[in-house]
């Protein structure tokens, strides 16, 4: 395989919402995505995700609190946690999940990418 | 849980080859480690690995060719893989793997740590 470099692959798209996959190890994917304004609530049932923050400031919503992320913070949303993000200006992020990972979890939306690209 | 500011963690540890655990998810672990100088050949019988640069350029060697990383980059090395990280000045890296990965795999060398710290 090849060296992945990040800032080249958030070259490659700009659809907000929909993440791309740059890799996958032990059954796990890593996915880049861009997004802006505001997600729809959902969790995943079997799934923690992880959020890592290459750029910009995102708010992550739980039903008992709000974390706000900044460029090189992290945060994990255990399985089954309802979540809703929102960024006010353009957030480039990284994510670790499992790869059956669904996108929106249970919550079917106009939003819902069912099959991520692969860049 | 509370969220993970990389460069707050890094700045709790100063030891090379010695990587520090910050995070668990889904069996996985995310870890971050500062490196300088040559680790030692070795390679994980059942565990891919991303590295993941922060800060500095890391030389991985592998048997049949050398990948320079730079802050940015990333590389995933399948199991079974023998390879080498190398860094001239020092590296801040984070890596993604099985919680169950061993530090230098099936080697035992006098930079192997048994156990990892959480931080």
């Amino acid at each position: 395989m090849d060296k992945i470099n990040i800032e080249e692959k958030f070259s490659l798209f700009n659809d907000h919402w929909s993440p791309k996959v740059i890799g996958e190890l032990n059954g796990q994917q890593v996915k880049l995505a861009k997004v802006k304004g505001e997600f729809v609530w959902h969790s995943h049932e079997n799934e923690d995700e992880l959020f890592y923050i290459i750029k910009g400031n995102l708010t992550l919503e739980f039903r008992d609190k709000t974390v706000e992320l900044s460029p090189g913070e992290m945060y994990i949303i255990p399985k089954g946690v309802e979540h809703r993000p929102i960024a006010e200006n353009e957030v480039h992020l990284m994510l670790f999940e499992p790869a059956a990972t669904k996108h929106t979890g249970q919550v079917i939306h106009e939003l819902t990418v069912e099959k991520l690209d692969w860049i």
